[in-house]
């Protein structure tokens, strides 16, 4: 549960993750602290040695180096998998910028992999209307118009149209209503406080809508994909702080006789400015944007992305750098796949011969060229194409 | 607002009044105190008398012997009409029962006056979603078929098909949810408390839903009537135990742009077993509903009415009957149209020269046509023509 003011005694910073915050304790985000308080898994190694196993590739490395990191029921799928059951995959996005950051690409580049992986279908939900709810400036039509902006930028990234149903709730919501009518009579509001945090002056909207994020995990909310199966299991990639959500759902499921879904959590991409909290799309030099271009790209990476540098060339070389701060460094263990190159770079850096403007540079060469194939696959992204996805309609599965 | 027990110092019954719960006070339903304590206004003669003047035809008996008693803004209405202006009629019903009883008919037999005397639009929303949030042992499913079996009673009141839209919640709300979303984020959760009276028990579906109820109110929510026209004004023709999810409307819409709807508030039609609150479904003696045969009716009016009869004939010859128990007399005077012959009933049964026996047959003399000619209709109501009348379509406007 959120705490209100996130400040404790002694002006210190209180750890607050919840849908709708997130505020770094003052030593960053502690993830076990989350893993005890949510009461999710951590994914052990021989889980991910599994999955290597049983879909006959390597592990995507924002798994095998622990970006994703906690997980409910994902032995069942894989169980699932290895019997081959179906299931499916939903994620997620609150369209409130123009385009994507860095950090709302991680969960659709890991979710593309668990799609190629698994080779099932996936449902992608545009929350325009929880964005109206959550933000006093924004209007519906915007909201909605952000949807489907970033509809082209999420389907740059690689999906595969016969395997992928994008929607916007404002457009889809009726198709859900049933799900969401039964989801809101199970969670009084005293609970919806309890697992949300919140005061009586929220309004109604806020009320109404964990049900709607909620209603997707199951698929009898989507007749057109699984033709009224109300039984196909779901996964859920998402990061940490939409768990709230899903316990929540967990919680019903049963009342309903629908499955509860599993879950695969990540951490949040430090800002390029640090670790404390999510990258911002208010603060346009914490983030890569995906409409960044290559300049922009270096010169944000070399300007603003926080180094665990020492003061001195001299003293550089002496101690090494602190490869915990390099959010560089981070980025790397998050994009570059080559598991070598990483542990040499992190080597070089700590024994001081690899200096923090390098470190920039490696980093450079691994966004440049990723961002660059998003924004060639954008291009290509006609309306039509968007309007594709975005229709009701059979997958393969 | 309600209050919750009910029930004042000394077992005295207190009065209340709201969406969900009617219960008289000692004396009956005191609706000079409703309409003080909801803020609307008595409609006076001369109201009638101008509705009389603007629509060529005599007004109806319910509106000309007070049934319909209370309004908001319904001399804004007759301005539009008056100056050859558009407006709609909106009104609706909680399908909960298999057939309509004679207490639910009242607002559709007058809104069917309403609209064939000013030729208007008119919209009415089946709400089986707020049936399956106040009802523990509906499910939605049987709320859904209820509303379909419900169209039917009322496509029997004999509404114009080219000028009205019947809509299932469950079917149609994905068109009114740009709307909805828009209502709650006007409402917290602390005003949704003052209006309707609740705890924190409640489930998120009912404080969701009195935004599903406020939409019909806004000519926006049917794109398909009104062709995007967002400023089409609204009356509403409701039992005044509904006027609270308006007066949230009527708060709401100067902050949307959109008009405040109007509204006429009927009183409660009472049971046959006396004047303590709503007429109900749940006791099949209190209710006449549209099923029932000539010997049902006769039988239930003859046994069941509470009549204002003295003890003995005797009596009753010398002192005359009570007219103000009498419920036979209180439904002739909903629904015999003949003012003269009401008249001489009256003066007939208080000079006791009338008893409460010749007043029941009186009351049978005009329900049972009445509801022959309701099942007659309603036999002739096909599944198709229920789909026409519940499908979005243009309107004659």
């Amino acid at each position: 549960m959120a705490m209100v003011d996130g400040v404790a005694d002694g002006n210190e910073a209180v750890q607050i993750v919840d849908p709708w915050n997130v505020q770094a304790g003052a030593d960053g985000i502690d993830y076990d602290k989350l893993i005890r308080d949510f009461g999710s898994d951590r994914i052990p190694p021989e889980m991910v040695a599994r999955m290597e196993r049983l879909t006959g590739r390597r592990a995507h490395p924002l798994l095998r180096r622990g970006t994703f990191f906690s997980h409910r029921e994902l032995d069942r799928i894989l169980d699932l998998y290895e019997a081959k059951k179906p299931f499916y995959l939903y994620t997620g996005r609150g369209p409130s910028s123009e385009a994507l950051h860095v950090g709302h690409l991680v969960p659709f580049l890991f979710t593309k992999y668990l799609q190629d992986a698994f080779n099932v279908p996936l449902v992608i939900q545009l929350t325009d209307d929880e964005k109206f709810f959550f933000k006093d400036n924004l209007s519906l039509d915007e909201a909605h118009r952000l949807a489907y902006e970033n509809a082209k930028d999420i389907i740059a990234v690689g999906f595969d149209i016969t395997k992928t149903f994008i929607f916007s709730n404002l457009d889809y919501v009726g198709h859900m209503y049933y799900n969401i009518c039964q989801i809101q009579r199970c969670v009084t509001y005293r609970q919806f406080k309890g697992i949300f945090g919140s005061n009586d002056d929220y309004h109604c909207g806020k009320i109404a809508f964990p049900a709607v994020q909620a209603a997707p995990s199951f698929s009898s909310s989507f007749p057109h994909i699984f033709g009224g199966k109300t039984d196909v299991p779901c996964l859920i990639p998402c990061a940490i702080d939409q768990d709230p959500y899903f316990r929540m759902t967990r919680d019903v499921a049963p009342r309903l006789a629908f499955i509860k879904p599993a879950l695969i959590h990540s951490k949040f991409v430090p800002g390029l400015q640090g670790a404390q909290g999510k990258m911002s799309s208010s603060d346009p030099n914490s983030a890569i944007f995906v409409t960044d271009n290559e300049q922009q790209i270096r010169k944000k990476i070399m300007k603003h992305a926080v180094s665990g540098g020492r003061e001195t060339l001299e003293e550089h070389r002496r101690l090494g750098g602190v490869i915990e701060r390099d959010v560089a460094y981070q980025y790397l263990s998050f994009f570059l796949d080559d598991d070598e190159k990483l542990l040499r770079l992190r080597d070089e850096y700590q024994a001081g011969t690899l200096l923090a403007g390098d470190m920039k540079k490696e980093l450079i060469d691994v966004m440049v060229p990723l961002i660059r194939r998003i924004q060639q696959a954008r291009a290509a992204v006609t309306d039509d194409i968007v309007k594709a996805f975005m229709t009701p309609r059979r997958l393969v599965f």
